[in-house]
């Protein structure tokens, strides 16, 4: 089934009310999206969305989903970043989650709790956002499960993450904190992103960039991470996925490129646009 | 605020109609639970629990929670375990995840995916459930968030977990199958256990003892988890925390001591009962 949209937004109107929209064909500034009048869309993940004819002005730009049962994530998965972290490709993809909690949108401070400030750092990420609730899905299917894809920060506190005598060497307490997983500021459909491992994407900190990358330096494919994340196991609608980040971290830059308070990290996916947050120091 | 309830339990009766119920003040053996009739309490985890005055008779045991929003899991939580495994304790607690689908319930056929056949372990843990939304709660304050505890089996596909060239040193992804977290029989309220380090339990598989413990051989106590856990982090009520398990899983056995098609677990907690599951190789 063909999606109903091209660019899921989920926004604030003039009204006060919380719509669905759709950006449309052409790729939208991001910071141009909040001022647009857009589609409405009606619906919501779980049952599809539908056009209901009418439009309305995005007053405030809201994280694309509402709520997640949960944020996959997979580590090491650009050639160049196993590389840089000095780490062995392992057999399968290197899986932790976030949970519920942890997702936010774009255009949003992240609040940062005082024990997470002092080696903040982000993760520039593809995210895939699961359509419907499936399980056992072969790789060469994964179109077949997926809403569309955004842009996600797997921000992380190295602090709690590294070296392994600190956190036992699971990697996902670090990156659990409410807030840590914003997404945004659209989910582009696979209308619009037919080949996910065709994209370019780079981050950037205050304006400078730090990560460039193609998603085709990926080890693991999309499908590939679908079909892994999927064995045994119920993926829900809503699902998010981030598939892992690029050489150019924080932590592995000389001297340490961590985040500070006030600081706008900004994550672009091409085709996709913009995702920008700022931190805030609690 | 004093819990509404002793020992919680959700069922089906013989109306065919779900319910929760409070096998009261005594401590029921888990095989006769089935067959009891019980009283029969309204409300759920989000909204408290409230005696109906009605009775109704215990025709299936259900899992204690409908669902969760997340399952949290401690490793290497006990000294001798820590010790079998030759791992150093960490700084903080060892955590990683299960998402919600994991979540199963006492006398249920436990499903094995045939990928996650090879190497099929238990690991019978204390498991806290949370009673209200919390963050950032001091150690001291930890009983005032928790509903209760129950018996806890962190299923674990160790061909998944390690070594960690398989899996990125990742614990999650080998625990995270569907139906990989098995809780029950029942929710003792904090009434029922007051200190959660003064308990004894123990797992059997097909009736063998293989792990038997005191929660005082943790290395961090319920209090200190649930500091850790909540920092900077929303816990949801419902959320249920696997503290960890002692010496004596079945990768560490000599043979090893995996388990089979067909094979019963049965983890007992003193005072709490016996969560009971077989296993169904798929």
């Amino acid at each position: 089934m063909a999606a109903t949209f091209d660019r899921l937004i989920r926004f604030e109107a003039d009204d006060g009310k919380t719509y669905y929209g759709d950006l449309g064909k052409e790729a939208v500034p991001s910071r141009e999206i909040q001022g647009k009048t857009v589609g409405v869309l009606e619906g919501d993940v779980e049952s599809g969305f539908k056009k209901t004819g009418g439009e309305a002005k995005v007053e405030k730009l809201l994280c694309p989903l509402p709520k997640t049962n949960i944020v996959m994530c997979v580590g090491l998965n650009y050639k160049q970043h196993a590389e840089e972290s000095n780490l062995p490709i392992p057999t399968y993809p290197t899986i932790f989650t976030k949970p519920p909690d942890a997702l936010a949108g774009p255009f949003t401070a992240i609040t940062i709790h005082p024990s997470c400030q002092s080696q903040l750092d982000y993760e520039g990420e593809l995210t895939i956002v699961i359509s419907k609730d499936c399980k056992n899905v072969p790789a060469s299917s994964f179109a077949d499960y997926v809403l569309g894809y955004t842009a996600g920060n797997d921000v992380s506190a190295r602090n709690y993450q590294l070296p392994a005598s600190v956190s036992g060497g699971q990697f996902g307490y670090a990156k659990s904190f409410d807030g840590f997983a914003p997404i945004g500021p659209c989910i582009a459909s696979t209308g619009v992103v037919p080949d996910p491992q065709k994209l370019r994407y780079w981050t950037k900190v205050n304006g400078v960039k730090r990560q460039e990358t193609g998603t085709d330096d990926m080890i693991w494919t999309v499908g590939q991470i679908i079909e892994h994340l999927s064995r045994g196991t119920t993926l829900r609608a809503g699902t998010c996925i981030m598939t892992g980040t690029p050489s150019g971290v924080g932590l592995f830059m000389e001297p340490k490129g961590f985040v500070k308070d006030g600081d706008e990290v900004e994550i672009h996916v091409e085709g996709i646009g913009s995702l920008i947050n700022t931190v805030k120091f609690e």
